[in-house]
């Protein structure tokens, strides 16, 4: 299983923004759509072992698990109306339990402290930063099971920063130049794939 | 300089379609623009050795100049917008005069065959396909000034397969999965960013 944990800053909380104003008064949902879709999207298909969870304004997280997804599209568009209409059914998350408002996609009131503390459960965890250690260093056993967290257009909180050291096993940066989310996601993608550049 | 060529068969070429609906009624145009932007876009700019040539219906080609490029934002609906754009003023190209609607976008009346000569004459043209062999034996430097060649959504057609054939130095695959074409431009990023990944 690999994950990505995505940390959504501005996305709304609730489902009132427009699919046609992504960028602006949703937040760089966009942004973090193509995140979405670059975790999954293979040219015939998805990829059934992957989980994204995307951490919104530290209150919510909408997990998009791939062995259950249908219809996820490649095009933003039509990933922000599955991160719209599970915030629509936010009120059906109740505790530990989750909204499930379309296959493959569960809504919970979940910070990012318990999506942390989740992840960690079940193997490392790793931030994506352009000043970790080149990915190389990592080896790819190490990896394979990781999870990898990423944030938007702004950096971490205080907050966050102190909440990551306590879980992450280490920064990685996926080459010189620095890469938006979505492209450092399929790097990622392209490294474990390949078994550390070794399998093509 | 490295190059992409897009092969677009279904875009329309005059600019009656709807940013609303890119993957419908304007022919796929929403992956063609993850190409674009995967082509061009860093996190904190725009890589400005990169040319991408935007091949629609083998009739005209939009050609986006990473040295001129302004206002290239990483969404579809934006890219798509400059490609509208350029078809508007498409009866300003004239002969071997391309339109110039915005900084570093050019329309030109240029078919495949065209393209390829000009491109031929810059560097080797390589195909990437899930068919080709593995990018790490072609070594970085022969691709490091290379125009690469993909199709969208359908193979290509029999006359195309033989302009190919006559200018295409090899095939190239990215990895053992079959990737979208942005992802798979991506990793081509990649590669010749860390040098045949030796630098990160």
């Amino acid at each position: 299983m690999r994950q990505f944990v995505l940390l959504a800053h501005d996305v709304p909380t609730t489902p009132d923004f427009s699919l046609d104003d992504l960028a602006g008064g949703a937040g760089r949902l966009d942004a973090l759509c193509r995140s979405i879709t670059a975790s999954f999207v293979l040219s015939h298909g998805i990829r059934e072992s992957v989980r994204v969870h995307l951490v919104i304004a530290d209150e919510l997280t909408v997990v998009f698990e791939g062995s259950e997804l249908r219809r996820l599209n490649p095009d933003e568009r039509s990933t922000a109306a599955l991160v719209r209409t599970a915030l629509a059914h936010r009120e059906e998350a109740i505790g530990a339990l989750p909204a499930e408002p379309s296959p493959g996609v569960a809504l919970y009131r979940r910070d990012l402290a318990a999506t942390l503390e989740a992840v960690a459960a079940e193997g490392p965890v790793v931030e994506l930063h352009e000043d970790g250690e080149a990915i190389v260093e990592s080896g790819v056993e190490t990896l394979s099971g990781a999870a990898f967290v990423l944030s938007d257009h702004r950096e971490v909180t205080a907050d966050e920063r102190r909440l990551l050291e306590s879980v992450v096993d280490r920064r990685i940066r996926v080459g010189p130049r620095t890469l938006h989310a979505d492209d450092a996601i399929t790097v990622v993608h392209h490294y474990l794939d390949t078994d550390g550049y070794e399998r093509f």
